[in-house]
């Protein structure tokens, strides 16, 4: 058999041996060009691997292997990027395929060398938040919110639906003038800022991320909010003070799932037994590593946990869990939304850091936006109250109300003590 | 010493030891009448302790000691039991008492003797719910609602909260017209009444309660609904059949921790990977053992689990949580309209089955009520969806508009697949 026609071959056992792992996904693959005359019937997209290397890779460890062959430009898909990841991973799904073991390797690898211990944490969210400022702001909203919006219509802007978030969360919170509020992992500065401008309240704040504090502080500083906010640059685990309650926004993922008790005892030092609080976090529906690739490469150190485990933190401190929203359609319509600003600036994407990081963060936001589709990852927000708490809300129906909220009345079950 | 003095001497040192178990608690004790002028101030009720045996008992095990005691006349209150309970409750927690060896001894033997198994059951269930539909028309509401209402306000009626309950609980189920709904553990039928008539979807409702059953068919008829609900006396372990929705109100406790995989996969086979579902039960912060005096004489099997122990169910089938509430002080709410009608009938209920019930139904009453108070309990609603559910609510905002559901619009997110 000449040299030629035995690679063929290979390559050929080796796409039928991929195109398997997927199961019934509705897209093509083909090597180089070879067939892809056929392959316009594709629902899902086409995709043309480029070289032997990235086909092997892909076979040893499809998540990774996809993922660093599309970064680096060996894996091309023509069609629609999150369908077909959605297609792919319901396909592994329902072929229920486990992981590779190269793959369980790399997790366990990262596992060790990104754990989240103050040190290790520093690091990580340096890698992510600290990236740029500028770049965030091409395809954020204008009050820089880096987590899921609330729309409370699926046609609702981005812009209004990141406000409408914040407004959730203080509901839910069901803050009073005057009150004392810490959060964990402040961002940008936008819940912090709103809460004190339209709640009348203390913040304290806390962030490892230097870029994000001295945005926050800026922002502060502009809207003339500095005598009820302050950004603390330091970890978590170094809060101090007694507060009425804690909230935490998109932070829990970058906690660990070996520092929640830490966690838990953070907000027992903070709140006691009487306070209340808030966490927002990405979640799944079972205990599951999070994706070996996204922790490669954008969030090291990243964990999303099942409703159970994080719920952990309430159960150690005999907390009543009050309320549980899944918001996981919301966080796939934010992203369609970040996606959609983010293409419209790759340019000015690649001048900045190159057409591989370009490849990279789309990959990432697609892929995210494809797992909160079809349901790989959720969105919990969960309100929780310690046994001494006397601020019980009656019903939920505050949440909805046309105009309550900031200056409206909220309904107090007053528990006798 | 003369016998009469050393007698009192044992006792008064009984007394102190009770006193001290139960930490700041403002209330008295006494023995026979001695010290009880002195006993004005008390702000909680005074506790009289009318022989030595019931002061002993009370001693080794303070939970069955003053509920056989208060049961059998023994030891009496003297005020407000519901205050004097919530009272002692909170002491003893507060003083961080551990359950006594005989309580221990006596969880364990319920345990084993009380195991839900499908003959222990029907057992269990039979003694509590086949004792007479007279007796619990003589304080439930007129649909015989025997779970936590709704009170849209805390000044509603226990009948109006009770309708808003079963809209409630339809409302977060997203009932269709057409669908098919099973229900596990149908009480006297109201809410597989309520979703007949008013969301004309089909359902086939489950109980192991002869009484019940018969009652609820009866009512089906006057009502003219037998074509589209099916009663089916029989345990929840045979429930067989496809359905869009699996409901089930007050039931879980009934199950027993041990059972909860059995359930779990009596759910998926009957919604699959499609279905959605509610759960609504008492339960807990933390993982602990129900109230053994209860279980021994009012609920045998009972268990209220932790909110995580619940999730268990939906985890094992991956689905996702939706939406979790806790209606605590709801079911505080509506035990005291319970209580208030149950009062007004001591003398019916004495004729039916004697003062010595009386006195162990009041304090069953009196003592849940405290534990909701104190948040020694909780009442979770529970809703789940299914991997591949295409109905998932974009808001929650649809449960607290004014005049929807019953033939109000609901807004879909419409999950491509």
């Amino acid at each position: 058999m000449p040299a030629r026609e035995r690679e063929s071959l290979i390559e050929k056992l080796l796409l039928e041996k991929i195109r398997s792992s997927v199961g019934d996904a509705s897209f093509h693959i083909a090597f180089r060009d070879e067939g892809l005359p056929e392959m316009n019937g594709a629902k899902a997209g086409n995709v043309v691997i480029r070289d032997r290397k990235a086909l092997t890779h892909l076979l040893l460890d499809p998540e990774v292997g996809f993922g660093d062959g599309y970064m680096q430009g060996q894996i091309e898909v023509h069609g629609d990027l999150v369908r077909f990841l959605e297609e792919a991973m319901r396909g592994m799904r329902s072929a229920g395929r486990k992981k590779s073991w190269s793959n369980r390797m790399l997790c366990r690898w990262l596992g060790f060398v990104q754990d989240n211990t103050r040190k290790g944490s520093a690091a990580n969210i340096h890698h992510h938040y600290d990236l740029n400022t500028d770049f965030y702001k091409l395809w954020l909203d204008k009050d820089m919110v880096y987590t899921c919006a609330y729309f409370p219509t699926p046609e609702a802007t981005l812009e209004e639906s990141q406000t409408a978030k914040l407004e959730h969360v203080c509901r839910k919170l069901q803050l009073q003038p005057g009150e004392k509020i810490v959060e964990a992992g402040c961002g940008w500065g936008s819940l912090a800022l709103y809460m004190a401008a339209h709640y009348n309240v203390a913040v304290r704040a806390f962030n490892i991320s230097h870029e994000q504090i001295q945005y926050a502080r800026a922002q502060a500083k502009e809207r003339g909010l500095t005598d009820r906010i302050e950004f603390v640059e330091d970890d978590y685990r170094n809060i101090s003070g007694k507060f009425d309650a804690f909230v935490s926004v998109g932070m829990l993922e970058h906690v660990g799932r070996e520092h929640y008790a830490e966690l838990g005892n953070v907000i027992r030092n903070a709140i006691g037994d009487s306070g209340r609080g808030l966490l927002h976090f990405i979640g799944k529906n079972r205990p599951a590593a999070f994706s070996v690739w996204i922790r490669k490469y954008v969030f090291p150190g990243a964990y999303a946990p099942a409703l159970r485990e994080a719920l952990e933190i309430c159960e150690r401190n005999a907390y009543s869990v009050l309320d549980v929203e899944n918001l996981r359609l919301h966080y796939a319509k934010t992203l369609e939304h970040w996606l959609e600003r983010y293409e419209q600036s790759v340019d000015r994407v690649s001048a900045m850091f190159g057409p591989e990081f370009v490849r990279m963060w789309r990959l990432y936001l697609a892929g995210s936006l494809a797992s909160f589709r079809i349901g790989q990852l959720q969105l919990f927000q969960v309100v929780f109250a310690g046994p001494a708490c006397r601020q019980i809300p009656w019903t939920r129906a505050h949440l909805y109300a046309g105009d309550a909220g900031v200056e409206g009345e909220s309904q107090w079950a007053h528990v006798r003590f």
